[in-house]
């Protein structure tokens, strides 16, 4: 696959402290190919890359990008400290990278105090992908189409649970 | 004060399972006023008022409502509910309801499975504010006059540290 | 197997959100076969199926249902939404399924606020099996047979810990 | 008030290990008395007075009693213990008793190894009004009459919230 | 090896509440061996076994027992149900035996109301290890050969501690 | 009171490691003073004092003591250094010291690596208490006295508990 | 007092991220007036005051500053982004500022991944007053008369808990 | 490799409690290889060899070691041990050894009481690098050429983000 989106707008930016949270952002992209959404893939780290993160959130809305995507782990501070840099929104995927199991990403994203807001999913790739219907949802606010692919999404899910119920049997 | 702004769209939703959150999402309802973003108290349970719940939840987008912000305290299971019957997007602000302190609420509001996303604030008092800053950002993405707002609002804080700074001193 | 008991009564519904939560409920449908009790396994989302799930909760009690048990992991908020839209007793089994072992879908499913209760057991298999035998022992106080049949098993389990004390020996 | 209900079958034990668990249990009650159901008070210490709590479990079901309903704190064994030893359904309820704020009694009671099964609900007083909330619907499983005021019962919750709407205001 | 010590009188009872926590008691017992000190390995469970359970800890002492070791896992409730039934001294050993790695054994067994003591030990093996050489410490206070085994045992641990350094290098 | 008992052998060292862990470990003395146990009140500190702990810990048995409580909260090393000094049975009682609530000092005190064994009891008065009781346990093996002194302490406890039912009632 | 040592070289700076932390931090600067090291009193938020934050961070070196203390309590990014701008070393004090007790603020703070590190003392007042106490340490490498002061200072608390053993009584 | 820096004055000691932390705490060797300073390897033991780590402790200063860096899991307390018992600076290492993922040795390494300071770093690898890396910040307040090394370190970091950016590509 791609780092940024090929001829579209890029609306969202799937942003990850470090490489080894690939795995766990891809889910994020994935959503926003299906969606039609434009993204880019960056990567910049709140600690090893402080200026080029700060550059990172000035320029973000400059560049038309509309929503920031952000995962992290450990002391999980990219999300805050993008947010604290950009007026755009900001959603954090705290990610499971030490012992703690994800529960430090966790506390270290969704704990900002008042005044700079994080939108914080779920530990791991169910927060990956969330946090990429969560950009939908929020983009569809002004844009029709993405309002009927998020109405199928959600149609195909519940057709997916309806399907499984076939073949459900005890084990 | 009062449970609906008067004289204005209604844009956002300020949602609690119960009265007694009320003190804490009064933090969000503050915040909407002083950015002049209209707004509407809600309260509904998702266990003692579920088709109270869903009425709401599947009306909102048609009444105009853009942004749903769900306060719920202990098994917080109101974001959840309302974000599986709406496409908008969802705030939950975990609450401070029991003897575990509010590590309940935040892990039944941000632990949501992959497909149906609630973005989590933190615990209290300061998700609410910023549940609240969270949606004024979504909500300038269309709207120039709320990013200036929001520009004069992130000003204001820096200048409040520095005038703070001036009587700082060893108790 | 099968995803209901042939030529019963159907007493219990085996509910759980995700077909990767079968071989945990497996647990709890094995035991209900032992005991002769008719089930039926269903799959339904709190979150990805809102209407199937009211649907099932509000026709149970009707279709001659007792006793429901549900399976469910991460922010587990199955078993609150199927107890607030049935009278029937609810009888809750969090799951391990996300990278905090269980303890997500453990508060999320036992720390129902007062009015709307749901019964919860151990996180996992344990769980699951003192599930079906939780529903055995209400059952059983007007069914006799069930009374004799929990006796036996209760006897059972004692002598099994008796034999394997002969074979207990240091590593 | 009172440790047993007059002039009633006495069908629900509401055991505690403590009268300092007295307050919490005392929810109970008020739901048995609310619904009508005959119960008594029992104080019995898994550790204090173990022959007292076999003869307790062991005897509950001969009296007639149908549910146990058992609340108990720190390192919480009551509830596990009386279910070794009745066939009778046993529900927890985990009490907010030392400085881990119930966190203790909730994992004492709710872990129970598979065999033995008990029903936990909330720490504290939602949890003790639940266990009462819940044994009303196992019996209303035979009892048309409870199933009457169940729904009325969940009625009026419903009712109490839209009321609670009315008077709802930002502070 | 065994599940008694031949041809000694029998002073430490080394218990499980199932045999699949043999693997850690296992090294309580090789410690005994080790120090010369007769133990017979025990199977009961509070749960399944309640009466099993009742006449082990009621006869303990008059069959010469002083110590008794215990490991359990889950809601670990059987230190505490033989502490409550013998005045004897009782070490409780947690075992990871759930999703939640322990932590819920050793909360059920180390956070006993005061009257009944349990002397908990760190979870898994190397709490079973300790739980032997506290009950060599205890016997010791009367047995001189003990002590002096206990002292020899100390100073090898020095010394294999001193020897390790040798070969330490950085990998 | 006193920090000594008069007249009477020293069997029992209490030590704290500060002085604000007097109102706790004082639970621990007026148990020894009831079962008529000599024992001292020991302030010495891990950290703030090595050299005394040490000469504590060196000195104790030769001074004819048999039994180790010690309390102490936050990073709680003490009784893990004292039971590296001393061949004598050392019993650790966690103190709530610090925001965490005693679970840092719990942690600190049970999680003893294998070979040098730390029996903890549960946070706080409580556990001083059964501090106490334990030692009593560990001291009875060869004191039909304080035999005798715990079956009374036994039967008191359980007579309370009985008399207590009688003036239970519903609040 | 004062926000800035008067005639000393400034050699500590004492950052807060809130003037809510002033009581926690005021600890560690009592420390340094004890040592007569000379320090200033600094707020600036990560989030609400980034270039302020960015800008100390980058001149505190140069202005002869060679240690950063750091408090911040819920998702403490401070002490991490100031290390993340300097190459002196910075220490961080958790503070417990949210209903979480502080766990929110130690584990993002202690949890900094490998490259930029953050020593982490205990949460609250006991870890303002380790930082300071640490920070004597490290200068008091190339300061003797530091190292004099250390040696009392330890000596003293010696001295103390020698003297409060004199007034030790049960309660 | 080796265990001591050849031709070097030792300025660093890295002490670890069991040769099985030498895997992580080898990640602080590495680094202090790379930055060229000094270093030991010590195996002690607080619990297994108190007089060894006592020894240790008292002559590190005296042998010209400026800062010492120790690994420990479990109840950790060696960290604490060595602080107590030495005016240098000593920076703790939780490593996770035990089922709680290394909870249990940061809480025993950070929340050190009032008066002795153990700087602590993160769980486990990062930790033992970080350690590393903050010494180096530590002894380059006085020797400019480690802080030269720093700078090229922090660079090249940055740089290598820069380069995995090129390489990022959805998975």
């Amino acid at each position: 696959m791609k780092a940024k989106s090929a001829g579209k707008k890029i609306w969202v930016s799937v942003v990850m402290g470090s490489d080894s949270d690939l795995p766990v952002m891809t889910e994020a992209a994935k959503i926003l190919d299906e969606f039609g959404i434009g993204y880019e893939l960056v990567l910049t780290s709140a600690h090893r890359t402080p200026e080029r993160t700060t550059k990172f959130a000035k320029t973000a809305a400059g560049r038309g990008v509309k929503i920031i995507l952000v995962g992290a782990g450990a002391a999980a501070h990219l999300a805050g400290v993008i947010a604290s840099q950009t007026l755009l929104p900001v959603i954090g995927v705290p990610i499971d990278a030490t012992s703690l199991r994800g529960l430090d990403a966790l506390l270290s994203t969704v704990q900002m105090p008042g005044g700079i807001p994080v939108a914080t999913m779920a530990i791991g790739k169910a927060g990956a992908k969330n946090a990429a219907l969560f950009a939908a949802r929020a983009l569809a606010l002004e844009d029709k189409s993405l309002n009927a692919k998020l109405t199928a999404y959600v149609k195909k899910m519940a057709r997916d649970v309806e399907k499984k119920q076939q073949n459900l049997k005890v084990l």
